[in-house]
């Protein structure tokens, strides 16, 4: 049997499986980073995430630079999913001898502009030759920090907490197929809106540290969406051991996402609810708290925050609320890093 | 220009020059690990080193379990020569979709012998897809600590010290050759002690202990030797602005390189010079102390530990003294990863 009739989740659940548990170690593998603990005040957060040429970018559809950008944001994100600060990044590159010297260069570029932006600094790395392949990998292990008892699981979703999320979903989606499917007649404006969210996500740091900051009996469960919403929800539920409701109609759509929809006759709500790479929070709050949340994170980073559902008992599922108040089953069709 | 005209060492000064340096971190780029201060009395100690397919191993000379092993085994090294204790490893592997389940299983197995092996707990990892690339990359992440102050960096060796080194030399790189030029001649024991040696490295975990207890009025410099001895006595060099002499009659050869050198007609000391992947570490002891290291060194952990030359002022450069004591310069032939 090959690796990918197994799938990516379940290949992580077969080969960590009973893996060591120690006092050092307050989350292991499992959620968007591992938490450590070194007996300071500040627990330690780690997480790694690679990019690979062919499967996560091309550079065909994105500029070296915008390729080295993304590859720490997609790290700073999953910082972000606990509500903690990046501090410090590894970088392992795997290039192709044949690359040229002016591409890395823009590529690193690009990482050390967004290691600025988030105060992250480039303390590490490897540089390997890749032979005879001609794919390009950025691997890199981001750590960061958050105060002890703030870091916010993946686990931690109670019945009746209320589902939100940051930003809009799908844009990076619908960029991705503004970029695989060129057509002169996306507006301008738009397809550059929805491919700059494609190609250089904006990692929710300070959301996620407003987040943080009020409290796990507020926040009670958080990821980043980078498989898909769907996907996404899967996980949160499985930790949680709950089910859930989406509510279609309420979830946020940009305006340009619509545009480009309507455009190319594609369902908005399918990009919504299962493209990959949003880079938004997912997150619960408890219930009543909904409103404090909201006003919270918008009035301190002025990033929209929506309620888009509720957690229901494990033993209802994933379920989805179309407007005619019909309810369904929910389908996972994310992202699987093996699958495709 | 393509990078592999400027190879590896050059690139990564050319990526990293001027790279933040702040108050919390005790050393960035440059080094075997990272030296990281987050405030209390043990330092974090970072570093990352990857295992590409047909670069690094192959599935024709090596098993999985041992390719997982060594994996591990070469970060924990990095650790070692910093005379730290490993802690926590992150796992990056991509993936040829095709992998059997079988092949990968045991590749992990081998990764996990070697992190129970040292203490070491597994928190996180990713997994990718290779896509059409068939190779297998395994990228690891391994953080340790180190008491403040205790750290040995590369930076510390002073004109007059003792150069010392742990074990024995060149037995990975003749290892590796009875592996491509497989010859019934090789004793079997033999054969197989270099291959042992080639195939998993035994990281000096507890001999760098032993080194970095002894404090750095005694112990001033220390590196683990990967890319072979003359290059990474080069980097030693290097970073504390030193020159050094190297008796060529001195170096610690086992009887099983010379056994296979003679049978192939192949110089031993070009392996002990110039072959990588010894994985033993190279020090510097402030004169007059090295007996009292050796003997630590010996009656802790049974490893041997050889003086092999001495520091030099800077301007002397990089020397090989040769049994009839005539002295020539010293020719990094070393391990690039981006030349080969």
């Amino acid at each position: 049997m090959n690796i990918s009739a197994l799938g990516e989740f379940e290949l992580i659940a077969r080969l960590t499986a009973g893996l060591t548990s120690r006092a050092d170690i307050g989350l292991g593998v499992g959620d968007d980073c591992a938490i450590l603990d070194l007996g300071n005040d500040q627990l330690l957060l780690a997480t790694c995430d690679s990019q690979v040429e062919g499967i996560h970018f091309t550079l065909r559809t994105s500029t070296p630079e915008q390729i080295g950008r993304k590859a720490l944001a997609i790290n700073l994100s999953d910082i972000a999913a606990m509500g903690g600060v990046p501090r410090y990044a590894l970088v392992s590159l795997i290039l192709p001898p044949q690359l040229p010297v002016a591409v890395l260069d823009s590529i690193y570029a690009g990482l050390r502009l967004e290691a600025e932006q988030y105060a992250t600094a480039i303390v590490g790395g490897n540089i390997a030759s890749s032979g005879k392949s001609d794919q390009l990998t950025i691997d890199i292990t981001l750590l960061g920090t958050v105060e002890r008892g703030q870091a916010i699981r993946r686990d931690g979703a109670q019945v009746g907490d209320i589902l939100c999320v940051t930003g809009s979903l799908g844009d990076s989606a619908a960029g991705l197929h503004t970029l695989l499917h060129p057509d002169p007649s996306y507006p301008q404006e738009v397809q550059e809106f929805l491919r700059t969210i494609h190609r250089t996500p904006r990692p929710r740091i300070h959301e996620g540290r407003v987040l943080s900051g009020l409290g796990s009996q507020v926040v009670t469960a958080m990821l980043d969406i980078s498989d898909g919403l769907s996907g996404d929800l899967g996980h949160l539920c499985e930790r949680s051991h709950v089910g859930a409701r989406l509510d279609l109609v309420r979830l946020p759509l940009s305006p340009e996402l619509h545009i480009v929809a309507v455009s190319v006759s594609h369902d908005p709500f399918q990009w919504a609810l299962h493209g990959g790479e949003d880079y938004e929070l997912l997150f619960t709050v408890s219930p009543g708290n909904e409103y404090r949340v909201i006003e919270a994170v918008q009035s301190t980073t002025g990033t929209r925050v929506t309620v888009i559902g509720s957690i229901l008992p494990p033993d209802e599922g994933m379920r989805l609320l179309y407007p005619d108040r019909r309810e369904d089953r929910l389908a996972v069709e994310s992202w699987d890093h093996l699958k495709r």
